[in-house]
């Protein structure tokens, strides 16, 4: 297998690093300045590396290999948080650019078609995944007309902005592609705590939300009787509390479900609180777990309306994403690759946030490969890995692209 | 015992609620332009009463008997919360001066000394219950100089402003007085939903505050294992819902408890929140009840700190409040008054509200009647009670005062 540039990988890494630097943090939003100039800069290496190269639509940045025979799309996204880390998403685009130049180095290798992607958006300005959902046809007009930013953007000017508006869009399809590989940092610490250097992804978390109201009545907190008081925080906190004592009986391994965000009314210290409302979000990669949860949530809010007193309404915050499962082909060519680089020092495991490879899941086989993250870090200015796990990384995915395509995948 | 001008006290009450009104309500916070209006007007009424009348450096009315020995005070407050009922305070106020009028019409009572008050910002405009804490010399230079309102105004340029920074302080002392009586809208239900017309005040609750303060650590809602998490808002819900718990079973009849102020941070659905704090309020009319309290919350406290994670701290969020118990021989002659005007139909009970009465207590015999509220509504607009509540109260007041007096109380 070939061996990749160590060197050009951290120079083109540090480089992109530099588009929109802030500190040691990358303040890089989609459609940005900063991130177009990013996307441009990246449509010239993919030329470099004898890529067709273009920026569609979206801001989907795609280098198409001119070799014959179904390709590998490799890549993730370049666009980051509002105030974001270096490595996230940046690290699985430059990843790819170097998978491509060294497979295309390399004789034994240099017929294998790689096509490389900066997906846009996926950090949620406007729509989250927005690139990726563009490419599998998922992308509708009512979603593309109604997408604001936090500071009232409209995404469409935000598209003519960037001179985007009369580019064509790019599409995926089984014709062209075997499947898609994205890497990424892991953003939580299981790597870094468990001692492995690799996690091959087996599936990304499905996600649903609840949100509960309480009605009941506000009142003076010194001359009303407990007995006759309605109190919406009293109940806010037996609910939550009931979730915090039964979810734990209900959950797989790497189950997760948080509750943090609440509304208290009108949240002064002598009043009883007459309204209040909680978010629930919940996360597992199966969807067994989640409909246990929700289960036990409609139990708890029944047995609680039962009692009378604070009336209890839980509705869905959100529409929920289904749990993907990674495809165990590629996974096989990742573990393979990992087992030979770094003999038992790397891991299965879900990934608990959410990535480009979720969607792209749904038109082609995808999969993942993670690399630890420096005190599970991520969505911060000092989010960082180390290089010798950068590099390891690369020459993962490099064996991983190489030995899918020989097989046919 | 003289009979009270029902339409006297009537119209009078009315008059008084004209200045300020809006709508059904009543806007005449401490110092404001109507405030200081309404008590010009009260000061003609009690000098058209025969007593020497003055407003005095804070803005308390006072209206002096000429009669010789020992004189009750009689009275409360005529300014409002920021929307404010029309009763609260103006009740008592007017019953004073309607009840000093009616001793002095009839020959029996006419040698009785009545001194009638209307106190300046029980309310905490600027300080609680200033007027009658100035009274006892409570009042002290810093609280003077640090208090500031709501909209940043200074209490010193508010009495400049009303043209009271030059006006002579009243004070109260037991050469003068034989003790100080008010009379007061319940502010709760009880009344009402037991049937009663009156309600004789045994003491005024005292109240302490705990802030709890949660510290935790911040993490990604997705990538964070709950096994790691140290989430400040399950440690809010555990803690709250297991004061809801246990304080019921170390409760008084009439001890309440509330926690209607928390913030949680960062406050957003998808991110584990890594700090929160939470105001516990409780009152009882006794001491017992809230050192109960006080200890179970420092063994929950120590419970869940010992299990480690987030991190718990407990501080008291003010000065306690200690509960006063109103004089006895007072209230007898309350008592005896109430039963010959509405037998069967009064009420022994605690004050869950403060007042004017808990701050006199410290330096004079204090006692209070209570008359109903109509919905158990206060601080609000719509609180209002019936004109044959109204009429009946007076006369039990006039009563008591009377027989207080003539038995030297």
């Amino acid at each position: 297998m070939p061996t990749i540039d160590a060197k050009r990988l951290l120079a083109d890494l540090r480089h992109l690093r530099s588009i929109g630097a802030q500190g040691i943090g990358v303040v890089r939003p989609a459609f940005s300045a900063k991130d177009m100039e990013a996307r441009r800069w990246l449509k010239a290496r993919f030329e470099e590396a004898g890529l067709e190269a273009a920026i569609d639509g979206v801001g989907n940045v795609l280098g198409r290999s001119k070799k014959p025979g179904k390709a590998l799309l490799v890549g993730s996204h370049s666009d980051t948080q509002p105030t974001g880390g270096w490595l996230d998403g940046a690290l699985g685009v430059i990843y790819a650019l170097e998978v491509a130049r060294t497979l295309a180095g390399d004789k034994a290798s240099a017929n294998l078609p790689v096509d490389v992607v900066s997906f846009q958006d996926e950090e949620s300005r406007f729509v989250g995944c927005l690139g990726s959902r563009s490419l599998i046809g998922e992308l509708t007009a009512e979603m593309e007309e109604g997408a604001v930013d936090k500071d009232g953007v409209r995404m469409q000017d935000a598209v003519r902005a960037a001179g985007l508006a009369d580019a064509p869009r790019f599409k995926v399809s089984r014709d062209r592609y075997a499947g898609f590989i994205e890497a990424h940092i892991e953003q939580g610490p299981t790597l870094e705590d468990t001692g492995n250097r690799l996690g091959v992804v087996t599936g990304i978390v499905g996600l649903r939300g609840i949100r509960f109201e309480f009605r009941g009545q506000q009142n003076h907190a010194g001359t009303t009787m407990m007995k006759t008081r309605r109190d919406a925080s009293t109940a806010l906190y037996e609910l939550a509390h009931r979730i915090n004592t039964e979810f734990p009986k209900a959950a797989a391994e790497r189950t997760v479900w948080t509750m943090g965000r609440l509304r208290v009314e009108p949240n002064a210290t002598s009043i009883v609180p007459g309204y209040a409302d909680l978010d629930l979000q919940f996360r597992d990669a199966s969807e067994e777990p989640l409909k246990r949860f929700e289960k036990i949530v409609e139990q708890i809010v029944a047995d609680m309306n039962a009692r009378g007193g604070v009336r209890i309404e839980a509705t869905p915050a959100r529409a929920p994403i289904p749990p993907t499962r990674m495809d165990e082909g590629l996974r096989a060519h990742i573990e393979r690759a990992a087992e030979k680089h770094a003999p038992g020092k790397w891991l299965r495991l879900p990934s608990g946030a959410f990535h480009d490879a979720g969607i792209i899941s749904a038109a082609l086989p995808a999969a993942m490969l993670f690399i630890p993250s420096i005190g599970g870090i991520s969505h911060d200015f000092a989010e960082d890995s180390r290089d010798d796990d950068i590099v390891l990384g690369c020459q993962v995915l490099a064996d991983a692209v190489a030995s899918a395509l020989q097989a046919g995948v």
